[in-house]
């Protein structure tokens, strides 16, 4: 059987690594070309890489985009931290071939943000979105906490506080939606256990994305949950 | 405006007086016919309730559903520990006038149990479901697991270990569902802060029943989400 | 066997009234004067109470001192929003006559605090207090909040981050006390589930200070876990 | 400066890899006798050992106390599923050099267990102790349920119930103490984020155990909290 050929971009970082090692662990995979900002681009191997998976910097992003597009290879972005230059970006590149980004690749996180919708039908209930992560962590809120935000806020079609950030010790990243009433209190919480988590619906989401026909700017959600017309 | 005329069964019950005080407190309702076990039964006056609700007991259910059959009057029952008898009757009734059963009338446990659904997409993590209830209370596990227990099952089409039960305390009911990988957790878990919870369910299935043309068994979920066809 | 004569301050007040209820649930206690603002001040009949207490407000303390120290009947205080002024008038006539105050009179929080002080051990962990009350509170953060950092303070002995506070739906008081290290999570939470668990403090509280020879200031911990020199 | 020469017994198994990788970054010590089964045991380099960790199987303690005796060198023991045969064995070699031995080496469950104490003030509370483990692992209840629960009832004085159990995906170690009344209810919870926490708690127990100058059979928590008489 044909081996789905990989490239990696910033193969060497350790975002890089956790995905290679992931892909050397999946039956009828292999990584083809790891690719580091100071390499030199080598045109005639990217042209035969199925699909690329980048968690490299939001600067990297344009130079990605333009070389996967020689080739319409999908690409599989979970870098974040984007302003809306890179988000304008993914929108003009997907037109032309696939291209899949998420700020959270965990299948929990994406189940989580499907389970949002369920709000809606509480949607006189009180929100809070709340996050805690590791000491070394600079940004705050995390970007996921901004999505579920987001998602929230279209489910409930209200304002909401803004989410609140813990930082403390090596915290991987718990994630929490209150919901409250009078009477009652519903949380839905997620909580990543190591960094795989990421690479690993990576990986998934970049077998899933070959087969994908149309171009088109797909989430790790339409991996699970099929994508919305 | 017509107030909404309700009938309660089993009224100075601890749950029907929580019931009778929710539905005084709501606009366009009254508490038209407080009945109780010992009460002689008037025909002609329930010939003008425009809806029950019955949080009495399962012997209690064939008197129940036969005279409300009489007018073709709907049915909100909340009682819990049915056989299959009760069960069957449940689907009888039903089929000539609309009757609403669920073992929990929370919104936000209708929400736990729509949002289940979504884990259907994470089907190969382990699952566990437990409650928490305070030292008074009996039957290990609560209903509401129960039931939980079956959505997930048919969720993610496997089987799953036994829910866990805790009793102490005066906790007033905690039901949680773990879902488990080798990289991440997620816990959905609903908190019932009191007794009002579910008389106020209760109602507002009520208020949500009255309205239905066919009928059928519904449940607290269709009163959120829309019937299932 | 002669009954306990209890004083309420603000005896029509909610905490007053909760106060009342779980006094006459307790043997040999008895609601002997139960005092309103508008009420004109009974010495001789003030002159047969036991102990006082008093949930009524930081305006209503320097009465309820003067009052008390006439014949230096013990009071049990749980007002909180003190400024230093009050304070200070709880430091003065606790000089003379047994005076208890406490944020937050319940069993659960006084162990809370004490457990604490185990966190000294690992104080190289990082730290943070979260609080939850319903969407009516208004001060940010909570009374109990303050105190549990004050105490951590003190075990730690290092600045801390400014706690948490999450306000929504009907949520009695929930406080979680975060330790964090790379390796490990550690995780104190105490969830008050209704009113009586102050009312319930207040008189364990009011017993046991009737007994204290000693003028002073005590608080809900010294009952629990005695008075430290 | 002379650096601490650590022996490690098993030091090839998963246990004793984390350990030599904790000595080799901790300053002034240093891994100088790396033991497994199949080597031949060398008596003069044993000799220099300042401290030995062992945490290789309760087959192995008998040979390992042996070895250690012969110059009085301290052992830190993190084996669990001990009998009581192997417990004897630590209390014999004790007598005479100092061992410790705990079931968990972790800083933050010798909190939890110090933590424990504060429940005796609120000892007519319900109790419950819970643990989640990875699906991995075979026993139920973990050995450091098993000792919490001694801990706890040595901390109330009464019988309480199982600990409950559960085992789903990667989850390294969480472990609850769930103290429940009428009107509230405490959670001291505490999470274990990786391995390593283990083998830094035994690192720092034998810089610790070197220090003391008794024979005796100490634990982790004499560690953070001192030696009881």
């Amino acid at each position: 059987m044909k081996k789905l050929k990989f490239g990696i971009v910033g193969a060497s970082g350790r975002m890089g690594q956790e995905i290679a090692k992931v892909i050397e662990n999946t039956k009828g995979a292999e990584v083809f070309y790891p690719f580091d900002r100071e390499d030199k681009w080598d045109s005639r191997k990217a042209a035969q890489v199925d699909v690329w998976i980048d968690f490299s910097s939001p600067e990297a992003l344009k130079d990605v985009l333009k070389r996967a597009s020689e080739h319409k290879t999908p690409v599989v972005c979970g870098t974040t931290g984007f302003s809306k230059k890179e988000k304008d970006l993914l929108e003009k590149y997907s037109k032309t071939f696939p291209v899949l980004w998420s700020s959270n690749m965990s299948l929990g996180v994406a189940v989580l943000n499907e389970a949002l919708k369920s709000l809606a039908a509480i949607s006189h209930f009180d929100f809070q979105i709340e996050e805690i992560h590791h000491n070394k962590k600079k940004d705050k809120p995390s970007g996921t906490a901004i999505t579920l935000q987001e998602n929230l806020k279209k489910a409930v079609q209200k304002d909401l506080p803004e989410p609140l950030a813990i930082r403390g010790g090596g915290v991987f990243g718990i994630h929490k939606v209150y919901s409250m009433s009078d009477e009652e209190v519903l949380v839905f919480e997620h909580n990543a256990l190591n960094r795989t988590v990421f690479a690993k619906g990576a990986v998934q989401a970049a077998t899933w994305l070959v087969k994908q026909k149309k171009p088109g700017l797909y989430q790790i959600r339409d991996v699970l949950f099929g994508k919305k017309a």
